[in-house]
């Protein structure tokens, strides 16, 4: 679904913006970029390396600084942070609204942070401290506070009235009023659509809806996503256990909230962070990938290992040490495809215990066809090779077993490693490469250690 | 960021949902899954393996047969039509709107698909015409036809009482109404929140917005997805290349977009297709995994082969077949933490030629470093392993040479693919595993054959 990077209106404009830049055209590169949008000029900044990227930076117009940082991803945002000096830094920030610096304020330096809230009144000091007191993954760590909210016994026609009144207008991305009574306690939304096709005198109980359930604050983010998804949300409220009305959740944050968890399943299998910086410093990037390298090595030296229980048999028989490495990676393939399905499941919620041993079942079912399959095509090939049927056979059995523990690994590992809180997206991939080496050389040289001396 | 199984809300009901069945309660059964929103029906059922899925799908009610069938992935789709007769079938998605229609015709049998255009009447049959005319994946094929207009030169006055008398009020997700002149051509949105808060007397012109741009149709899904991302959108109107309105996307349907691009992403590394069924028939998941799996073996026979030309040394020297494996999965590592990287920066339109290069110097050098440490280090302990320094000298050079190898292969595969038109990430992976594969046995045999006999 990718499509051609020309075709690409992002591409374009980076394109675009390069060549101004290299004409040496200042002035018309900071026009273009401050005619954006600020989650445009966002995504330009970390399409940039570094030096293009300050030097971009420092065309923004200082009015998007603060909004221009809260679309940005933790790497980038740190790097350009570190370029502005504390005065520009609390001009930026001071500007946003309480739900975005909340955002932002764990990565500013404690000084800044400092000045920052200093510089807030009291009500947009307590807003940011509850703002704050949910974990930036929840519902409530979501969710904004700018609500508006109207009582089931007003008619419409004073609804209207109201929102005439409205000094500034309604929020972005309300397609709802937040129907609340006297306590404060979530009643129902009344949909502007309906709002605006009811009869006037209509009481706002009279044309309010019910069935929108309110979300409580401590949902995780993925629990959030999914409502949204399934109800066709475009924007939910949020309420405490008492079911009193503490913000609103818009639809353009669960769409940050998918993408993020996309980048996370699939940077996270190459042991990659999604908040990874493509032109991320050398240094910064060539420590995080060594740690990786380093798991990945231990498990590289087991399986080395395992082989060095053979050493006798390889030398007998070389052709073992030409065969081993379709072993493993047969099985390593194999138990990918299990292991990348049951992963997806699991965070799609559609895999439970019983569903489990359905699909271990289901797994190994297809393991057994394709392990008969393609044991006896690498037989033949490895007949025709060496022209030796011992080891046709041996490779053929170590085959079969391979794949049937491919694919039971694939289906078990990920909900054991949820049972014991790890991320199956993490570390899943390299566990199972680990056990499709050691069975696949184990069961290759072992048979052959057995049947061929 | 995976909520586990039990705090799930999807998990959970479909938990519930399972006990009922079990202890027989159809009746009751029907009444829970009922009551859930079609999305929600269709996720059960893709949550469930084939029988109690035909059992589950023959307990929802007729009426919302149709609409849950547009949410469900392809292969599940098949399955459950498969269970319905030509007259069920009719009924069902004659009912549907033509656009949730014209998602799902191509799925039908031919048969039915003639039965149904056949029932409807000359306008609907044009309308599904015009949506068919669309490429899926395109702003066309996303886009609704249920527009709501309006002129600029009528009051909001009159808007509103317009408004009031629509018989079926309005569509839903509708965050403004669209702009257009006598002859449909678009000028821009009215914000519902503006029609509310601005003076009645007001003319639509004064309240509109000119700054939301119309897509056009022939855009692809995911440069729309883009727009709505970054313009917070929450729908946007789709024109001709006239500028001639032809419907409007919601955000709904692009963030189904999203997730199943993400899917894409994913589930395509391990050779998946992101329609693939979870608990599809064994038969058709094991040759669709054979394929892969075949692709795979011609790529380890390759690896194979090129161990097979230093069959002497290593009869000669058995530790470099123990060593050899580690040399190549140290570059598959390196190389896949590379190609993630660049297929993520594609798909984003981050990458551009320019860029690219710069990805690659830096990735260059993050591989150097990090081959010289692991080079180190590997060298160290195959020195106390084998007390051989010269096994250590050169396995140390080839994991240097691989890990080289694996960040070019990486960084430049995805666009070489991509310019091929290929998809990098359905073909990424395997190509450069081969490349590390063979480059890390080529390295590692060939030096010690140079240096070891």
């Amino acid at each position: 679904m990718t499509a051609p990077a020309s075709s690409n209106p992002e591409a374009t404009r980076l394109e675009d913006l390069r060549q101004v830049l290299e004409q040496g055209g200042m002035r018309k590169a900071g026009r273009m970029l401050n005619a954006l949008q600020t989650a445009e000029i966002a995504h330009l900044l970390e399409s940039l390396p570094p030096k293009e990227r300050e030097l971009v930076w420092n065309l923004v117009d200082a009015e998007h600084d603060g909004e221009v940082l809260t679309y940005l991803h933790d790497d980038v945002r740190e790097h350009l942070i570190q370029l502005m000096d504390t005065g520009e830094l609390v001009a930026a920030v001071g500007s946003l609204d309480t739900d975005d610096l909340a955002d932002i304020v764990q990565d500013l330096p404690v000084a800044i942070t400092h000045e920052v809230v200093k510089s807030l009144d009291q009500q947009r000091r307590d807003r940011l401290e509850k703002a704050l007191s949910y974990a930036e993954d929840s519902a409530g760590g979501l969710m904004n506070s700018d609500t508006v909210t109207v009582r089931p016994e007003m008619t419409l026609d004073v609804v209207m009235r109201y929102l005439r009144r409205l000094r500034d207008g309604l929020p972005d991305i309300t397609d709802n009023l937040i129907v609340v009574n006297r306590k404060g306690h979530y009643l129902g939304v009344l949909y502007l659509t309906d709002l605006l096709t009811h009869d006037p005198e209509d009481s706002v109980a009279e044309a309010m809806t019910l069935d929108v359930q309110a979300i409580p604050a401590t949902w995780s983010a993925r629990e959030v996503a999914t409502r949204f998804e399934q109800h066709d949300l475009v924007t939910a409220p949020v309420v405490d256990d008492e079911g009193l009305l503490l913000g609103r959740i818009t639809v353009d944050d669960v769409v940050d909230v998918i993408r993020e968890e996309a980048d996370h399943q699939f940077l996270g299998q190459a042991g990659l962070s999604e908040t990874e910086d493509m032109f991320a410093p050398v240094l910064l990037s060539a420590r995080r990938r060594a740690l990786w390298l380093g798991v990945n090595l231990l498990t590289a030296f087991l399986a080395a290992w395992v082989i060095g229980q053979f050493e006798a048999t390889i030398q007998q028989v070389v052709a073992l040490a030409v065969l081993m490495p379709v072993v493993a990676s047969m099985g390593g393939i194999a138990g990918t495809q299990t292991l990348t399905l049951t992963i997806r499941g699991l965070a799609l919620g559609q895999l439970t215990l019983k569903s489990t041993r359905w699909l271990l079942a289901k797994e190994m079912a297809v393991a057994a066809i394709n392990s008969v399959i393609w044991a006896l095509v690498v037989a033949l090939i490895a007949q025709l090779w060496f022209k030796d049927a011992d080891i046709a056979l041996v490779i053929a059995a170590a085959i079969t077993i391979n794949l049937l523990a491919a694919a039971f690994a694939g289906a078990l590992l990920p909900l054991a490693l949820q049972r014991l809180g790890i991320d199956p997206a993490l570390a899943g991939g390299v566990i199972l490469t680990t056990v499709t080496d050691v069975v696949g050389f184990l069961a290759f040289l072992g048979l052959a250690t057995l049947f061929l001396l």
